[in-house]
Formats: structure tokens, C-alpha cells, sequence
């Protein structure tokens, strides 16, 4: 069901995700199960359109993380299960929704929804999935869980809107950028692992360390994957490199390239990704210019910090296999980068 | 804030909702305060883009149901205002997203949020009211409430993608069109009716009747809405006429026409719903076939049947003010219709 465990036997010893995939890979079979049964529907758009995106090889790593966290704090029954689909829902009612607002044709090489399906249904299967996603976490019965993913809902939504407001200015600080990712990426990947802690009726402050946790590893995740597309890695991988530079997204490599650039290079920015036009040489030098300013080495140490941040929120856990595989996400996280 | 109680006495006894206005008007003001601060956000286009639609003379009729069932019921306390607050920001949010699923320019004659600030933060306020809704419901502790209009905010999006696939097409039959009203309307008009018992700790038979009292009543609403859309006492009321027809919406007036029309009438029908092929005569004679098929009559005639049973749904319910308000509610929305 799209989970797969490589046993590739690399001898180096990278950090891995391969330990949290292991042991999570019985709930997660139990999560692809529910994601299928809950976005059924008898208006067949909503299980076509949703299943498009459902089964177009997402790593699952939210609800990877809220079943991780409910296990290592000892979580029994299933509520954790039904989160975890609450929690992924969630994201892939965002993904639609912002598929519509950025105007996306590609989403990790396949066609969006709204190319095949049209915005109209994207805008509505998604609201279908909220919905969906909201009377999962009713069934668990756990008001606390439903008072973090609600607010989690509103604070995603505001900073889409913040960076709808922000979007294509060359102008963007750093903060006002790290302010767009921790509501855009890191609110979720924050309740998706505090509400482990809240399934398993586990106290505040591990509740706590389970939220900072999952906000650090988010912000780490979110800079790791700006600073990827423009990287050359990225190729070797297999994925598109330049997305976000043909968008014309703000991300920190640019925010870093523009701000330590000359005039002429500011002109260039404001061209490509204020206005918008762009000729075929264009991500290349834009590429250039963010290697000479160094901005994708120090975008990946920013990861860096907020992944230590991560690592050290989980020491108040006492020592076990899935602390252990937590935490190499968070170094897999920031490995992916070289 | 918007809630007016007209006082013209008119001598002949017309079924009024001024009742249902007097007495919910104490609550229906903390509502509108509610409705503010909630919609509140340091991210400005929120509250400004929110504030359009809130203050665009909408009837709250949906709170109001809410606060006159939980009031009906002997609710206290503030838990049935952040309800008909939450009611009142889902209802706003739909009308956010119809308002780009069908491309629409006006609403209540005022040009729609998506024509001034766009579909993309049309989208995202929605979202975030959305997500805004469901922090007050979890404020109010009661799961049942949340159970109550997680799952409505489900059915209203799967009736509107059920709309979507229907969308333009003349052979739609009544049942169809039933089905998509009793999700598109009566889904949240009973959510709204039957939270009020919750909040008020009644037993299940209340909140059934509270339940069906509000479905009926919204799918006689929608079916005079329908009505009025192609009738001539619209434009006394001073709102325009043949929206429905411009947008192509298939709506009971036009399904029983056409059913009930020649080969040649249906000709028409599909031209002008299904192709969108209008010319400036077309709308007149759009009216003249609803008339000659006798249309109008019969929609609020079916409205009727509907209003009857809201009607006996509050019989269980001791002799009141509140509901004598609601009844007459009933008889109002049925009355608009001539």
C-alpha cells in the first residue's frame, strides 16, 4: 500500500528513515486501509479525484509521525489510527486546495487534480476531506486532540493566505518567511505528533516536547526541501529542480540570495519572480547566483538548528526503539540535503 | 450590527420572522460580536476579506436556529452562541467556495469576494473560517455538537461535488435535484436546529424533532429560493431575477418544465442551461414555459409539503414563545413565495 521497507544494505550508515518505517508499518497498513474507506463516497468524483492524489506516492510521513509518537507513549486501541488519518487528510485537503491557489499543473510529476479534475472539484473534495478528517477525530472522543488539529486547520489556513499576501515579493525578510513555513508546514507536523502524546493520555509536558518536536522537524523538513529545488541533488533523485524558481516563490534560498546580491542581481530576481518573466537560461543563473552567495549551505544549516531543536525535545522520553527512529528522521531529514 | 426589527404593523396577519427576530435578538447580538472577533487575524486580508461576505446583509437565519432551539430547549450559558457563531462561519465559508466553483460575480448584488480579492483567498479565508468553526466547537466541550456538524460539513461538500457532476445537466430528475438541495441546504439548516437541543442536554426524541424540524424547513426554503428565482415578486423585493437561469443551474422549476415540455421546449432548455447558450430574449421565455407548466406553483407547492412536516416535528415540544416563532418561521419562508 505504498509502504515499502528497502533493505538496500548500505553499509555507510546514513541516517535513515527505514527504522520508523519498520516500525510503524503495521498501524500504517491499518492508516492506508482507513484512508481508502474514508474517502469513500456514492459521488464517485470524490474517491476518483481524492485517490488521484491519495495514491500518487506521498511518503505519509504526518501520520507516520502522530503513530510514532502515540506508540512510543504507549498508546493502545486505535484512536492513534484514526488521527493519523484525520492528519493526513488534512494535508491532502491542503495539497488540493493549494494546487488551485498556486494555479499547479505538476505535483511530484503527475498532473493536480484540478489540471484532470478542475478546480471546482479540487476546491470541494478537499472541503469533503476536512470534513471527513473532522468527524474522525470526533470518533476518538478526545476533545484535547481535537482542539490542537482545529486550530492546527486555522493556523495553516491563515499562512497560506499570509503568503498569498507575501507572495512573489523579492522584498520577503527571513522572518516574515520562517513565519509562512511554521504555520504552512510546521502546524501540522506539530499536532500530528502531539496528539500521539494525547491519544495515549500521556502528561503536559510530554505533550509538549511531542509539539516542539514535531514544529522543529517541520521548519527543518520545509527549509531541506526549499534549499533541495535548486540543488543539483535534487536531480540525482529523480525530481524536478526549479519548481518553485518557475512559480515564483519566495523560499530562503532566494530571500538570502536577494538579500546579500547586488543591484543588478536584485534586478534579475525581481524580473524572473516579482514579474514573473522568465527565458530558458534563467534557473541556471538563478542557480549561479544562489551558489555564490552561499544561500543553499546556510539554508540547510538553518535546517540544522531546528533539527537539534527536534532531536533535544525528545530527551525527556525515556530510551526506546521508536525514540530512537524519531529522532534519525530528524538527521535523515537534514541529510537529505547532501 | 445588522439585526433590525421592523415595526410596521401591518393590520393583515401575514406569518412573519419577526418574532423568531425579537426574541433571538439578545443572543443574536452577542453572535455578531462573536462573528467579529473571530474572524479576526494579524493577517489582514482575513478579516477584510471575511467582513465583505459577514456584513453583506445576509439574514442569519442559520445562528438564529440555533439560538431559538437551544433557547426553545432551556440552553444557559454562552455554548449555544459559539455554536451559531461556528454555524454562521461554515455557511460563510461555503458561500466562499460556491462563490469560485461557480464562478460567480454577484451576490446579493454585491460583487463577490473572488471578483475583488480573487479565488485564491476566496479559498483560504474560506478555510480558515472553516477551521475557525471548529475551534469554537471544541471550545463548547460537546462532542456531539462537533459530531453533529463535522458530519454536515461533510454531507454539504458532497452534495455540492454531487452538484458539480450534475451541474448543467437537464435530465436531472427530481429526486436528483432533492438530494442535492437536502445536502446543500438542509444538511446545515438541520445541523443548526439540532445543536440547540444538544447544547441544551435534551434527550435524543427533542433532538431528533430539532433534527428534522430544521431539514424540512431548509429544503422548503431552498425549494422558494428556487421559485422566487424565476418569478416576478423577486423583483418587487427588489433582488434580481433569473440568476439561476444565467448560470445554468438546474433547479425544480426548470427539471419540472422540462419533463413536462415538448421536444422542441427541452430544445431550448438545453441550448440555454446546458450549452449556455443565451440570447437576451431567452429568459422571458424561460418564464413563460415555468408558467405554462404550472412550475412555480408546484415547487412551492412541494415547499409546502416540506413546511408541513417541519411544522409538526416541533409538536412534541411544549407550547412557547420560541415556538410559536419557529412555526410561523415555517410559514413565513413558505408565504415569501407569493
Amino acid at each position: 500500500m505504498g509502504v515499502v521497507i528497502p533493505f538496500e544494505g548500505s553499509g555507510e550508515k546514513q541516517p535513515s528513515l527505514d527504522p520508523l518505517i519498520a516500525l510503524t508499518l503495521g498501524d500504517m497498513v491499518k492508516v492506508n486501509e482507513a484512508i481508502l474507506a474514508r474517502a469513500a463516497s456514492h459521488v464517485e468524483l470524490i474517491p476518483e479525484l481524492a485517490g488521484h492524489l491519495i495514491n500518487s506516492g506521498g511518503k505519509r510521513i504526518r501520520p507516520m509521525l502522530t503513530v510514532a509518537s502515540a506508540r512510543m507513549c504507549g498508546a493502545r486501541g486505535d484512536a492513534h489510527i484514526k488521527l493519523a488519518t484525520a492528519v493526513e487528510f488534512m494535508h491532502t485537503a491542503t495539497l488540493l486546495h493549494d494546487d488551485v491557489v498556486d494555479e499547479s499543473d505538476l505535483r511530484r510529476g503527475k498532473k493536480t487534480a484540478r489540471l484532470i479534475w478542475g478546480n471546482q472539484a479540487s476546491v470541494l473534495v478537499g472541503d469533503y476531506l476536512l470534513g471527513q478528517a473532522f468527524k474522525m477525530m470526533v470518533e476518538t472522543g478526545s476533545l484535547e486532540a481535537l482542539r490542537i488539529l482545529a486550530n492546527a486547520a486555522a493556523v495553516i489556513a491563515e499562512g497560506e493566505v499570509l503568503q498569498l499576501s507575501a507572495s512573489h515579493d523579492t522584498s520577503t525578510t527571513e522572518d516574515a518567511y520562517m513565519q509562512v513555513i511554521g504555520a504552512k508546514t510546521a502546524a501540522l507536523f506539530s499536532a500530528a505528533a502531539e496528539v500521539g502524546a494525547v491519544v495515549a493520555r500521556r502528561p503536559k509536558d510530554e505533550q509538549a516536547a511531542l509539539e516542539s518536536y514535531g514544529r522543529n522537524l517541520g521548519i527543518a523538513f520545509q527549509l531541506v526541501d526549499d534549499a533541495l529545488d535548486y540543488s543539483g541533488k535534487q536531480a540525482l533523485m529523480g525530481k524536478s529542480v526549479g519548481d518553485d524558481f518557475r512559480e515564483g516563490k519566495i523560499t530562503l534560498p532566494v530571500v538570502l540570495s536577494y538579500r546579500r546580491g547586488s543591484q543588478e542581481e536584485r534586478n534579475f530576481w525581481k524580473r524572473t519572480l516579482e514579474e514573473g518573466n522568465q527565458t530558458a537560461d534563467d534557473l541556471l543563473y538563478a542557480q549561479k547566483l544562489i551558489e555564490r552567495h552561499n544561500a543553499i549551505a546556510d539554508t540547510v544549516e538553518r535546517a540544522r538548528h531546528y533539527g537539534a531543536i527536534a532531536r533535544d525535545a525528545l530527551a525527556i522520553f525515556p530510551d526506546s526503539a521508536h525514540k530512537s527512529a524519531l529522532a534519525e528522521a530528524v538527521d535523515f531529514c537534514v541529510a537529505r540535503a547532501y
